[in-house]
């Protein structure tokens, strides 16, 4: 897969690919990350200007963005074109997913000021982060190259993980614990330490269920299993999991 | 005001800081930031685990968190807590209002596979930008720290232009164009060009309304005035700006 991004801020996005996840990608041979340094397509290097129509601050030119638009297109073909705004579309897991099926991806780093409206027409689809202005879109195109290079086969050591992504499953996630058992009075829920996997699973169940009606009651699905609702009503009565499998006699 | 980002990706944090608006308010003096390399907390360097209960995947350990936070606290004082997490609160505009009043902010990057849960115990807020999953949380920190820097007085060099910004006003924000007034056949719309500032203050308004219809219907305001109101019906009806003009005898 490759990533075009057009940026006046070339290193942010090349510095974010040294390290982790888009590192792993790169080197794997999984993904292509040019930057298009936007300024090099502009006369004297001006890519912005002051605003038709009296505007505070700049406004992206339209020119350097087009020749910087065809040369991608004539060296390497033509890309799925994204470009930053804060009412784009937001970026979500399924947005993701459905990037995954393109082969060349560009992203358009808007500055918050704006960019010519005229860039519009090279444009197949706005993106966001959600309802916040950034200076720039630069870290919204490193959170789609990251979000997707992780999905792209062969890029995780673990691919099981992704299975267990919160807005993968039903559910979201539930709190995990690693070493040791017990830190500062801390401790490790004990079922996680039994080596029971029948009651493991039901812990996690019972905690993804939990954490989705405490923090996103909103994802909920409609289509609950018997379990799934009666562990639900037992955690919205106030019962704790291990009262929970009292109750049950399964503990 | 300062930020203290809990890293294992350093290198992330402060390449971003070198540029644009993030540098402009470091140069200024107005925001400080701390990257606190978390694997220099950590006995040998081991910053993750295996999970208790099973799970494919590492999860980051909580001793060389605690340490970290406890050097922070020693050295500059106590920090409000943030942390990356899936289904954390949605980082939006009025979410980074409420930060500014902070003196000082530590955000704690998770890594997609987790951070142990008794982190939390030090932890205010749990924020994510959206129902997606990324690699790390440095990509959230940096959304944070960029939105917030650019709305602390004296760091904007045209501070106006933050009264214009989508999310701020009751409407997201209207199309700019700058130079040049034609390109590739694609002109700047006549008003803008007319000087004549009422009729450009008319364009504004309905090309915002337009915006906002289209893109973000969720975000119209319920109050509604009697001119945006017969904006709106007007764009619903399929009129131009050009033929409603026309039809109020203002062109």
């Amino acid at each position: 897969m490759e990533f075009y991004v057009f940026t006046i801020f070339p290193r942010v996005v090349e510095c974010y690919a040294e390290f982790g996840i888009v590192r792993q990608a790169i080197n794997k041979g999984k993904v292509v990350i040019r930057t298009i340094d936007v300024r090099k397509f502009a006369p004297k290097g001006q890519v912005d200007d002051t605003a038709y129509g009296g505007f505070p601050g700049m406004v992206l030119k339209p020119e350097p963005i087009f020749r910087a638009y065809e040369h991608v297109v004539e060296n390497y073909g033509k890309p799925y074109v994204l470009i930053t705004e804060p009412w784009g579309r937001r970026v979500d897991q399924s947005f993701i997913e459905g990037l995954l099926k393109k082969e060349k991806v560009a992203i358009i780093c808007g500055r918050y000021e704006g960019v010519d409206e005229r860039v519009k027409s090279i444009v197949d689809e706005e993106v966001s982060v959600g309802d916040l202005i950034l200076s720039g879109g630069e870290l919204v195109a490193l959170t789609v190259i990251d979000a997707v290079s992780r999905l792209i086969p062969g890029v995780l050591s673990e691919p099981r993980s992704i299975e267990e992504d919160s807005y993968k499953g039903r559910w979201l996630g539930y709190p995990v614990y690693t070493r040791p058992r017990e830190f500062m009075g801390m401790k490790v829920p004990d079922v996680l330490l039994s080596g029971n996997h029948q009651l493991i699973e039901l812990w996690k169940l019972w905690h993804k269920i939990e954490n989705t009606l405490r923090k996103r009651p909103d994802l909920i699905p409609r289509d609950l299993t018997e379990e799934e609702l009666e562990i639900m009503e037992s955690i919205k009565k106030g019962m704790s999991f291990e009262e929970w499998l009292r109750s049950k006699n399964l503990s």
